[in-house]
């Protein structure tokens, strides 16, 4: 990976997530604070289905690029915190509705809120999150950064009934395909690095440089999500190999292997995600398909190509090592797949 | 009902919405070009689902509420037009979100945006508005207004959380039915009538009782409501008669009822109400002891109750024609019941 090279001035052999993770360990330590508060309600059952998905981890890498991007511009203050636990929120609240929109029984390896509550605890606790996530930045008292992750929370949505348009629907151009990887997954890692350098008030050029490695480093993250699920373990998936597949769920790796395939395949790929008529061995057909037809190493391709943007975004920003755990962070992301 | 004469200066006979429509209605017509507008995307279903609910009606008390308030004192601009939008699309999301926790199947007299589209179409439609929403109230740019109508989401969603809790427990007591309403439907008149005041830089006072005044007539307004499905026509309702009875809903009425029946009554309630295994005559059964252990009657008194604190919250507020129709919207939405 030439460009990261050209960027961080070595070769990392092993990239990893951990010079980030390092870099703002402080502020992520009172990220996890505040939204283990204002997961909190006198209400039951909140607290209880806010914390089963909030304590399930994730890597909270959206909040991350705001504490960073904050600090790159030396923000002094505990906006960026509250901006960063108001991202999370955002994020928990979609993955909650998200969940019951593909009636997913399984997230981040434990079952899904949906299926230990119900759907509509489900839909009404990611209603609250999105309410308090709106709260804290309130609190903040920047309209630039509310305007922009409410912007985002619209556009996320869009993104969301896009899906759900294509769902089930092998003839999803790759086109069409992107559009909705760019709102519904882009939109807010986009949202996230901007707001950091716009409360320190950085020049707009830096705002717009964050904002475009944001969206750059989200669609390489989507891309390597949907190959992993042809491709991958389960460790580095954080949900079973093939979840997509018995989902239905039309991704990249199967938009270019439906496109490449023989009439038989298509026929195949029909019954699979449209029909939903599953049989034993569908999966490691499918994924053989998949390589075959080099889907595979394309949406790969896809993805380095927007981490190589990514990349390129981060030049204008300050040197430093921040800057070197953000290009690195691009790199984990990638290796992710191998 | 002498408490409204003493703030009006005269008897209504026949108490009317009229007067406040007339006085709002260039700002409404405003209002639902903004809301058409805004309700758009290039989505598909976006724009259908939103219309579906948007053109089907309904009283659009809560904008007119926003407007009348801001209009009272003096304020230029149109920022009281977007945020009476905003706060209307708050309340068009929770009902596109409620209808699908509550399975119903109805909606203004219309098929349920989720019969006709589906749950999925309904949670991101609802999530969509909420977006826009807030990209509204950001474009106004007061962020008191934006405190207030955040803090009333995440409220509403708490709610309706608490109402969930509640669903199908026949053992729900008064003060905690009470609890709901307040957040569920209460908290968004209060925050739309709070703004007027608000962004019209009123002094702290008459935010406090225009608060005041929302939160008591949604109050009533509510409790009303809940009399009507035991007792009103589906003209004054906007839906069947016996809605709630048939989805479970444990409501004012059928608390003070169960409260004041016998162990056969209660075990009718249980039966109807939280195993739902309804017979032929069970509404016609419900309707008569929800009016013989005077359920009914007291509902309603308890909605004067409330409608009568939020006439006296009017008092501090500016004299004049906005302030006798805010009192005559309170006389008739009392008089729906009627």
């Amino acid at each position: 990976m030439g460009v990261v090279a050209s960027i961080s001035g070595e070769k990392s052999k092993d990239p990893s997530i951990q010079p980030l993770v390092d870099l703002v360990d402080g502020g992520m330590q009172a990220v996890n604070e505040l939204i283990l508060s204002k997961a909190g309600s006198n209400v039951e059952m909140i607290p209880e289905v806010a914390r089963h998905l909030i304590s399930s981890g994730g890597k909270r890498l959206r909040p991350m690029l705001t504490l960073a991007l904050a600090d790159m511009f030396g923000y002094r203050g505990d906006g960026h915190v509250t901006l960063a636990a108001s991202v999370e929120f955002m994020h928990t609240a979609t993955l909650l509705h998200d969940d019951v929109v593909d009636e997913s029984d399984m997230r981040r390896g434990k079952l899904a809120a949906r299926k230990l509550w119900g759907n509509q605890a489900s839909v009404l606790v990611g209603d609250y999150l999105l309410g308090q996530a709106f709260k804290m930045m309130v609190d903040v008292g920047s309209l630039e950064a509310l305007r922009i992750l409410s912007e985002a929370s619209a556009v996320i949505a869009e993104g969301e009934v896009m899906q759900l348009g294509a769902a089930h629907n092998i003839a999803t151009d790759e086109s069409r395909y992107m559009k909705v990887v760019e709102a519904k997954t882009a939109a807010l890692f986009a949202a996230a690095a901007e707001v950091g350098p716009v409360i320190s008030e950085a020049p707009d050029g830096m705002q717009q440089a964050a904002r475009r490695y944001g969206m750059d480093l989200g669609l390489a993250f989507q891309l390597v999500d949907d190959a992993l699920d042809y491709g991958g373990s389960a460790d580095a998936l954080g949900k079973q190999v093939g979840d997509d597949f018995r989902e239905g769920k039309i991704t990249l790796p199967v938009i270019l292997s439906v496109q490449r395939g023989s009439d038989g395949d298509r026929a195949f790929w029909k019954r699979c995600l449209e029909t939903h008529e599953l049989e034993d061995g569908d999966l490691d057909h499918a994924i053989e398909l998949i390589k075959r037809t080099d889907a595979l190493a394309d949406t790969i391709e896809r993805a380095r190509g927007f981490g190589s943007t990514a990349l390129s975004a981060l030049q204008p920003l300050p040197e430093g090592d921040i800057r070197d755990a953000l290009a690195e962070a691009v790199e984990f992301c990638i290796s992710r797949v191998y």
